[in-house]
């Protein structure tokens, strides 16, 4: 057996926490490294990165000789896209440590004419950083789980209300975070119900152990097209053009309505929670589609299960409220609650983002 | 993005230090659940849990009325294989917060009458604990990386030697470490080369940083069969019925010679070092083989990455010297140092497992 250690080369992240002195040495070296780990996952995410080229190549008037802003650059990727599609200049904000690499990635790829790094937090930029005061667009990937995990969102709306020119273009323009019931009988199995047969034997006592830990957190799995089980509904539709910060701390939808196809639908284990993002340029509309079964993203879904397997066979419809409300200590996690209308008074599931 | 929160649910054992309320309230059960996951990724290890199964059950003479001792049982998989195959009493030793539940998986099982779960360090069992004296067998899963991480073998030789009968067998009973040179171009290429094209830009600057941290540690990957390039050799081979612990504590190995093939060879990226493991019974030989290319087990192969690769066509033949250093101050891990002869005076790439 290997039963320590059992990750000793799969995260490089770990690394400055097991070798401390190797760390103190390269403490800012390995600080840019962990980013650059992070930023390595997101550009391999290519359903991710090519929804944004598509939807800037394909709008290339809205970005041709205009003055552009991305919010939370991390590599630049989508500074550069802007720039080849003949963005007059493109300001990359970039608060980590990744940005002296930005620039040098900037620089490496002739592109310093166009982009120009600026090594702040959004919410710090002043006129000396923006000379031309205003921005025809602003470009930014800051979407989380479910869209809203993270909340970096915030810092986008500030920048919107501070340096956009009024009509002018953000990308992603509007969103909507979708909900619908989901059947996942195989993950289940492989999770909780292989137990009861180990090579012949029984070991059904983890059975509970193990299904008590996976419902203790919601699910970030990627969920096949065939665990949905009913018609996918809104939770909310969100115009990031108009959207304030306020209208995101608690969104409450109550009574959603799923009906019940008896022919498909027999056990619910849970609901899935994902997200589309549009980009609504002058010329088209790209859609950034986050649901089981769609290419894959590392966004996945998030499952909140059901304390209890439910079976609605013959049910017709089955209604849920959901509750999504922003931590008030922690602002970047959001405490999701399911519950079903009958019992409203209490929630039949509560998960908190940790 | 979602740069941070990443594996939010991927690592359940995360979930203590993530959450700290619930933690103090579920100590003793997450502190069990953890045990509980690295059981899971040890019982679908099918290549290594078959071995040990075949093994027993080839050589049902080996264990039919005997008693066996099994050292560190875990949930008590192989205690149960024993059983099963006629075993008279059956000791499984397990010293984690695991053992109140084997207790309950042998009940389960309509074991107990012949397993008994002992809940201790095999060090500190005495003769009340095994009152016939001596076993007939010791079975044990110790193996770690490259064999010897995580030295748990050293637990197993102490039983040995204090509760094995004379001519007892020991499952596993003897063992071997290989190493040969392979070429990681592709896993390179994923890792490092990548970054030469990122949708048509240039990110080279990050080359030498991920190529840095990715050599900062011996590489646990699972290596296809045709990255091997030229005759594995034997570090060492162990007796484990015969071997003493200090005859473990520094393995050098001097000029390992390996004759380059120039229809296959160009170049090397590192060594990749793995081992096998014979259960020698009464009636037949099982061997678990970790080698690339072999079924996946959870070892995978440990890989030395040098510092530059090196291209040895037409060099007829490159010679090795091999370092296994059990480290002073935590002996559960060995400084694996790799050298080429000519340059014997200075490491050419030295690794130590953390």
């Amino acid at each position: 057996m290997e039963n320590e250690d059992n990750n000793m080369n799969d995260s490089n992240s770990n690394y400055s926490d097991n070798d401390e002195e190797s760390s103190n040495n390269n403490n800012e070296y390995f600080e840019s490294y962990f980013d650059l780990n992070v930023h390595d996952v997101m550009l391999k995410d290519t359903t991710r990165t090519l929804a944004y080229r598509k939807a800037i190549e394909e709008n290339v008037i809205d970005f041709k000789d205009k003055i552009v802003m991305d919010v939370g650059a991390g590599t630049g990727i989508l500074s550069m896209f802007a720039a080849k599609c003949g963005a007059a200049k493109v300001y990359a904000i970039e608060a980590s440590q990744m940005a002296p690499f930005t620039k040098s990635l900037v620089k490496a790829n002739h592109l310093d004419h166009i982009i120009t790094v600026v090594h702040k937090r959004v919410e710090d930029i002043d006129e000396s950083d923006i000379p031309q005061g205003k921005v025809d667009v602003i470009i930014s990937e800051w979407m989380g789980f479910y869209l809203l995990h993270e909340s970096m969102l915030e810092s986008v709306l500030d920048a919107r209300d501070r340096w956009l020119k009024p009509n002018g273009i953000l990308f992603p323009t509007k969103g909507d975070i979708k909900i619908a019931p989901v059947n996942l009988e195989q993950l289940m199995h492989e999770r909780v119900g292989h137990w009861s047969d180990v090579y012949g034997f029984d070991f059904s006592i983890f059975k509970d152990m193990s299904m008590h830990l996976l419902q203790s957190q919601p699910l970030i799995e990627y969920l096949k097209g065939d665990t949905v089980i009913s018609e996918p509904k809104d939770i909310i539709e969100i115009d990031f053009t108009k959207v304030t910060k306020e209208e995101l701390r608690d969104i409450v939808v109550k009574n959603i309505p799923f009906s019940i196809d008896d022919e498909r639908c027999t056990l619910i284990h849970g609901f899935a929670i994902w997200f589309n993002c549009y980009f609504v340029g002058s010329n088209s509309t790209v859609r950034l589609d986050t649901a089981p079964g769609m290419p894959y993203t590392h966004w996945k879904q998030t499952t909140i299960l059901l304390p209890d397997v439910i079976d609605v066979r013959g049910a017709g419809q089955i209604e849920i409220n959901i509750d999504m409300k922003q931590d008030e200590i922690n602002p970047r996690f959001y405490e999701l609650s399911l519950s079903f209308p009958d019992d409203d008074d209490q929630d039949e599931n509560a998960n908190e983002d940790q």
